[in-house]
């Protein structure tokens, strides 16, 4: 895609490695639920969730590269809640911030591809940089966003293994009919994304949380060479950031790391100390 | 649950079954597609969407019992999009009619419930009957909005088997781990639904589109005696009304026939006249 002004738009995937390049691998959750916005002393509230999030965009700028909105604690108040979690959006775009909207959307035919241009088109009241979809429906259906993202610059993340116990017997289930027949769900929908893929590093990621073993779902990190992946589980569900290299093997340096709680535990006062603290481990990570 | 003034709230299976039996099974979407929004002379922003759903729960109230609003055409006109949705769905509740808000949400813990919240709690800004889930993360992962149902006298829809051919392949993976070991992803998802479901009728269905063949999956009618199933493919994606003995079996009684675009193509001036040839056709089918 070019702009108006004719210039190339960079893809998602190319600026996703720019980040990771200036600012690491970070990516701090902006989850206005309940008691956490108790504990920062705001009201459960559309005016508490949009404060909320533009304390957290505050404290990110200059410190971590990439933030990731969970939507369904802003639709929780409705069109209020939303034209809140507008205003969160553009102020971290605004600040330089890669945006992926936690909304997991996913449909079939025109009604997916509405999704995508909620989220993705750019000067849309909804737009990030990047979305997270459901392939229930087949990678397959998700062709119409991931060409909207190839036009416009954004990236999808498709959730593949999930770092909850009950998503279990799903993911690991065994396709047995096409092409893919053999591979578990879970393999089969990293198959399906890296078919958009090119090296070094391509704009649909997959979501696959810190807390799944690979090995149990068939997917090698050759599967991942080329695909961004954001992954969930880090921190409040138990694992350390030291655990990456064991966790994705080779496809660690594409690894999203979210970190919600454990930095958003920290309230107002301590969160850019928190957000700090762990960019400065994640990167001995990476250097280790 | 009861309400402030003490009574009991009914559950949303016994409401469905009176629905069922007053006003019939069909099922009308509102689908603000931008090319339908054209032909209806409306324009493509935010109050185009409010003016498309108001008119057609206008032309639906007492020709049919239930709406089935796609939130991804609303969505796509951010927080605005939303709060014309808001007023669709207050219009078509205070019309009496059943309102099943077409989301596709899926999450987990927090995040899910929080979705729950946003649409099956009364009084909420977007308050419908029953929302559309994803269970790709595990049914498990729906308890919350589960329980939250029961307790409002609201209802779910589980995403079963879809009516896209992108689908099968993960739909039909064959599960390999814990007691559902054996039975084909869809037919677990409807086995777990089960657990929730009383007869006659429960209030967590599932959605299998009407162009999908039942023992693919390996699914029973016994399997779907107490849940009520959301039907799509009706009309545009090419199956007729008289095919649902065929397809739906002995569960056909618990079946919402959701019918859309052949509704909607009619236009402002013919949709009324429409939803009552389509309820009556759908009624004689019923009675053969």
């Amino acid at each position: 895609m070019t702009t108006a002004g004719g210039e190339a738009v960079p893809s998602f995937g190319t600026r996703l490695g720019e980040t990771f390049a200036s600012l690491g691998h970070l990516c701090v959750g902006i989850d206005p639920h309940p008691y956490l916005l108790e504990r920062w002393g705001m009201p459960d509230t559309a005016t508490g969730v949009r404060e909320f999030g533009l304390r957290v965009v505050e404290a990110t700028a200059t410190r971590a590269g990439i933030v990731k909105p969970q939507v369904a604690f802003y639709e929780r108040h409705g069109s209020a809640g939303f034209a809140a979690l507008e205003d969160v959006l553009a102020a971290a775009r605004a600040a330089g911030i890669l945006v992926i909207a936690d909304a997991k959307r996913g449909d079939l035919g025109t009604s997916v591809e509405a999704y995508g241009q909620a989220w993705l088109t750019p000067g849309s009241p909804l737009e990030a940089d990047a979305m997270t979809v459901s392939g229930f429906q087949g990678v397959g259906s998700l062709e119409a966003p991931a060409q909207l993202a190839a036009r416009t610059g954004k990236g999808l993340f498709v959730l593949a293994a999930t770092s909850n116990p009950e998503s279990v017997g799903i993911q690991t289930a065994v396709i047995t009919r096409g092409e893919l027949s053999g591979r578990s769900v879970s393999a089969g929908i990293v198959a399906g994304v890296n078919i958009w893929n090119r090296a070094p590093l391509g704009s649909i990621g997959v979501v696959i949380g810190a807390t799944v073993a690979l090995e149990d779902y068939g997917i090698t990190g050759d599967d991942l060479a080329s695909t961004p992946i954001l992954a969930p589980g880090f921190g409040h569900q138990g694992v350390g950031f030291d655990a990456l290299p064991s966790v994705y093997g080779t496809a660690s340096k594409n690894v999203i790391v979210s970190s919600s709680r454990a930095i958003l535990d920290a309230g107002p006062d301590g969160i850019a100390a928190t957000i700090d603290a762990q960019a400065r481990t994640l990167s001995e990570v990476f250097s280790a």
